[in-house]
């Protein structure tokens, strides 16, 4: 068994991103700058962005947060959206979800410039991957395809099985997946809550993508002897064995599974590790310009 | 074996179209109104606006069909798209594909108002589609889905295995019949030139959707006992049996299969039928403002 290591390669990816951010400082060009929009106090969502800052601060891009409080209304947001569009400081922006529910989260993505969506969730980023023109990818699907480029992973004819249909997992890494490109051209097969067969189905896969959101789901018995598992979920449970009091338990019995894989990634340790550098990867993108040409 | 037949099938779907916009006329509404812009003088591109305009006729809609000879510009036909962006008569409007090489078919694509391209091809409405969202579906997915509702094909936790992984045919189905929805909830398998192990795969399907553009492809050998079978591939062929001196032929070798099959589309007769009274569809919710609010 390999571990897929999600610690080595979010940093060797933010020490490359760091190196090229000291280059355009030399070449005497503007550093990449990502702004944030945050409402309320949510605990999680906080986190999120502060590691968002301190990873711009490790790789020397310009990093903004913009906070409002929960009874901020979706005009004022919606304000702020423009601004960053406008903005040419900024390079991209993300807006941290969830939002207030007197605030409709769709109508602010769609809000959003294309050319700064460095979440890749606007609708026109999505269909733009789905035809295979430059865009930008969301950063779960976008992690796991650094994972398999990183670890050499070969995807090509491969059966792929995805178990979760989310929006910014299942669905974006199957089409991924599918495309003609490298990593890519693999024969993927989308599974969800309506699978009748899971378990006949996983077992034939040679890459496992588990992305449902339900703790240690993925059992031995289900994974064929030297296939590649991939553990998208994140799930916080209680522990006594922290000092915390609780832990991370990912969507695969890891003990288990990792008896059988031959290459796998750890949670926590993988691929949450790499959301926040393709978040990174993405705003360099839209720094240099390389999705949307800059006006 | 059942034959799902595109002709009856689609007759039926502009019955109630021409219907509801007498409906229309009766409330004093504006009929709805599908435009297309052709370039040159392909004949298949003819025949394709020459049936839309006969389409629209029979339903009922207003058309405008304009032309451009080779020599027109990517800024002429640019203009064109602003101009029927901009007239309120106008619901719907298609560009023919393919355009002449020296104007951007992308870029043209994406200058169409997403609330006017009832063709689905703007990387908007496909990224709406895979979110979920209301969206204009490009016409042969949503010809197949009409078919699967209208027969009352079970899709639900079905092995579905989709042949072919085009932009308009093979991916949007994908996606569509893996979604939350009905028809939809399907396990799908998207398969392509670099599957490997096809044959087994498909041998598995309970509906299989041949879209790969190579005749008589899919044998009886390939296909389960009792699988729906949705031919989509049009090929042209010479032949001595017919007047015109050539004949269309599907993806399957149908003789064969149809002994298999419990539902089969014919070609002629099946999948193709289908993609213009898309359109209708798409031009009537255009006219209605059912995707997107009207302005």
């Amino acid at each position: 068994m390999n571990l897929i290591d999600g610690n080595k390669i979010s940093a060797e990816v933010k020490d490359e991103i760091a190196l090229e951010v000291t280059r355009m400082k030399e070449r005497g060009e503007k550093v990449p700058h990502l702004a944030a929009l945050i409402v309320g106090h949510d605990g999680a969502s906080e986190t999120y962005v502060g590691n968002k800052e301190k990873a711009c601060k490790q790789v020397g891009f310009d990093s903004t947060v913009i906070r409002f409080e929960e009874s901020v209304t979706e005009k004022e947001i919606l304000e702020k959206v423009n601004e960053f569009n406008n903005n040419p400081s900024i390079d991209g922006f993300i807006i941290q979800l969830p939002l207030p529910k007197h605030i409709s989260e769709q109508k602010v993505i769609e809000a959003i410039d294309p050319r700064k969506d460095v979440d890749g969730f606007h609708p026109i980023n999505l269909g733009r991957m789905v035809i295979g023109l430059p865009a930008y990818v969301s950063a779960t699907p976008a992690g796991i395809i650094e994972l398999f480029k990183r670890y050499k992973i070969e995807t090509s004819g491969k059966n792929v099985v995805v178990i979760g249909r989310s929006n910014i997992v299942g669905k974006p890494i199957s089409i991924l997946l599918s495309q003609k490109a490298s990593p890519g051209d693999a024969t993927v097969t989308l599974t969800h809550s309506r699978t009748k067969n899971l378990k006949e189905v996983v077992s034939r896969a040679d890459i496992v993508i588990a992305a449902l959101g339900n703790p240690e789901f993925l059992t031995a018995d289900m994974v064929k002897d030297g296939a590649v598992v991939i553990d998208v979920g994140i799930t916080r449970v209680k522990s006594e064995k922290t000092k915390s009091g609780w832990k991370l338990i990912g969507d695969v019995k890891f003990d288990e599974v990792s008896q059988k894989a031959s290459f796998i990634t750890p949670v926590p340790g993988g691929v949450g590790l790499m959301t926040i550098v393709s978040l990174l990867q993405n705003t360099l993108k839209a720094a240099k310009g390389e999705i949307y040409p800059k006006k």
